[in-house]
């Protein structure tokens, strides 16, 4: 049986530990909801004073060329693509996560053409449905059709008429990977291009790009990438599609200057950028951009402790004592685990589906300092959707003594009925 | 004669003279760059660290409520609104410019429609690329031609083949101001939709997108608006396009979850929001809305100064004044005026056409802290587009004997050859 000693003893002995010191953590809080926001790294406020005052107050106009600013997006790209395996200049940061999504299917329905009869975009029915809006977008620009799919219908509407299956590596509901590697294989065995979402990947569960063999990447810098509210986000792409210089080589619809191969010959004629240059737009978001590469930089600082390898199994350590506490702790209190309990198939996160009240419940827990957050089944969908209670777990800074004393609050909550309670009952509009 | 003295004069009966207090400029440098980046508004630091600080380190996730985070698109639109003639709730704010002008121009050509005989759509050649990449991708996804004329040439070309008229409001080279209501009826008069970007309008010249009758507008914010390096760009849209709800109703291809009716309820068909708010895509970037927002108040501060029509008066002022010492002072030195003499079609900027060495004198300039710009022109262009010198005058914070001085070190700077010098030849990657 685990205690709260045995909880403050992995910490003591975890090689992570040192690194939770790099976050401003507030006080009387345990955050489980890292996967929505990102925590304050650090170096964050210093950094953005220094680009203020100085870089934006001081230099002006010459920082673009004197403090680098023209080259954060490669920069910080580079360091984001050793979280998810790619190479150094494959990936490049900017824009928010559904403008990149649109242009690597954009990019991608181009590459498929229009004589292609492969003529469907495949989609996980229960993800984040902004992917879902901009793909029904790219999907009627390029005469394709948005078919949504249940993960477990994978095996079976995965064929010949799918010309882009795009997925989740990690459901932002349930918290279920996808074998990136084994689907891959499957998207190509069919002809398929095989595009990931990466939001609740990076920085959270290891990715390899590369070795999976995908086409194209994106992902969210405001959630495990620590990069603060609607930082920037990344996108990549296979060298072999943006290898091509020649008439059939990829393009993408943004083409905004920064994307082009001579930006500054100022030429009224658009040539694409070699390589992953070409998904840049417009002009990079200097000040969230620096606060981006603070959240990244500590990635950095965890190789020293083994790096992803480290992080990953803190976080299934993490996540499986979390379900196990509730599981002892909160018997027969309405909770059922939504999230698969085997280590391969689960990310950072846990959810608990409840049938009465898990909005007030999180609420009441809020009120506790016990941020996680609540999701709303849909009612609609053709499998079971249920109400979830969401946390996540961050290990570049969750401890294992926050998982007891959250499981702890819970209990509390559900054994009381104090989310029973009035002021728990208003619904605000964002949770 | 003017003198220094005049100047000196002219700045202690400036009404406007308060407003630089709001601005933190950096000691020995003249900035006549800001319409390529605004400086740094006193507000801005402080505001930023409250923002890093306390709403995303201490409260986190809470603030998207608590701290008003999800309302920044519409509330800092709102006071955009007010510089550009829009109605509160009818510009929001978000992604950069090209990616705003790319919302625009495709729901423009979706307006239009593929049964519209009217195949065009027209832009200036000698305007800043990145609008007609922009537009050349828009033109390629909707079947229509992208035809870039001369200013002059639009009394002839503009006629019922066009489908789109698309215009930067102030050219980025020369400074030129086109009549908004003026073009706008020509537009309308042979069935085109008028589309205008504000980029260097916005905050410096008046702009009045209702009265004349525009269609759609975008613009940036880290210009005139002084709102940081690469802040969030705007876009309005007439609420004649966004106000039908039917079938019919106005669609946007970049339709990502905040631009939905109902964004929390996660449901996986995209439906377009009321408005302005369908213009939307991801995640507002908070830190540089936050900046943004702080070079946008200072317009409110600038009201009780008169606003937007006492800043016109300065700027042209300033620029007249700086045309009258050039033309004086460097008489014989190889400067051409490039900007519109006449009052009215000169924004807030006066550019100079130098046949030999314009980047080393504009190198020679910055030395001395007189910052400009260089524009190399266009060898290849139809009509003559020669190397530029470059000078912004924003009204907000340069004073008239900034004018003064920086005229002498331009004299100076060509009298003396010191342009010449082997330290301003290398050419540096952005100027």
């Amino acid at each position: 049986m685990t205690t709260r000693q045995n909880c403050l003893a992995l910490d003591r002995a975890d090689p992570l530990a040192a690194v939770r010191d790099e976050f401003e953590l507030p006080d009387g809080v345990i955050y489980l909801d890292g996967n929505s926001l990102g925590v304050l790294p650090k170096a964050a406020p210093a950094r953005l004073a220094s680009v203020i005052r100085h870089e934006w107050g001081n230099d002006l106009i010459r920082s673009w060329n004197s403090a680098g600013w023209i080259d954060l997006p490669q920069r910080i790209g580079d360091k984001i693509a050793r979280l998810i395996g790619a190479a150094a200049g494959a990936v490049t940061v900017g824009d928010s996560t559904s403008v990149n999504l649109y242009k690597v299917l954009s990019a991608a329905a181009a590459l498929r053409g229009s004589q292609d009869h492969r003529r469907t975009i495949l989609y996980e029915h229960s993800n984040f449905p902004s992917d879902p809006y901009i793909a029904e977008s790219v999907a009627k620009a390029h005469g394709l059709e948005l078919q949504l799919i249940e993960a477990d219908e994978l095996d079976t509407q995965l064929d010949e008429r799918v010309a882009i299956l795009m997925l989740t590596h990690v459901n932002y509901r349930s918290g279920r990977v996808h074998d990136m590697p084994a689907v891959t294989r499957a998207a190509h065995a069919v002809g398929a291009l095989a595009v990931w979402d990466l939001c609740h990947s990076a920085g959270a569960v290891p990715v390899e790009v590369m070795l999976s063999d995908a086409d194209f990447a994106v992902g969210c810098g405001y959630k495990y990438l620590n990069g603060g509210p609607g930082a920037p986000a990344f996108v990549w792409a296979h060298p072999r599609h943006t290898a091509r210089m020649d008439r059939e080589q990829l393009r993408q619809p943004l083409s905004g200057w920064l994307g082009h191969a001579a930006p500054f010959q100022f030429t009224p004629d658009y040539r694409p950028a070699a390589g992953i240059q070409r998904f840049v737009c417009g002009t990079p978001p200097v000040l969230a951009m620096a606060a981006l590469e603070c959240g990244v930089d500590v990635f950095a600082q965890a190789e020293a402790f083994g790096g992803m390898a480290a992080l990953r199994e803190k976080s299934l350590a993490l996540t499986s004592l979390f379900i196990e506490l509730v599981e002892q702790r909160c018997a027969g209190l309405g909770l059922a685990l939504a999230t698969p309990r085997e280590d391969v198939l689960r990310g950072s996160q846990v959810s608990f589906a409840r049938d009465e009240g898990g909005y007030e419940v999180m609420q009441a827990l809020i009120a506790r300092g016990v941020i996680g957050d609540f999701r709303a089944g849909d009612p609609a969908a053709s499998v079971a959707s249920p109400d979830l209670l969401r946390f996540g777990f961050t290990p570049l800074y969750t401890r294992f003594v926050d998982v007891w004393d959250a499981v702890e609050h819970l209990h509390a909550v559900l054994m009381t009925g104090e989310w029973r309670e009035a002021r728990f009952a208003a619904r605000a509009a964002v949770t």
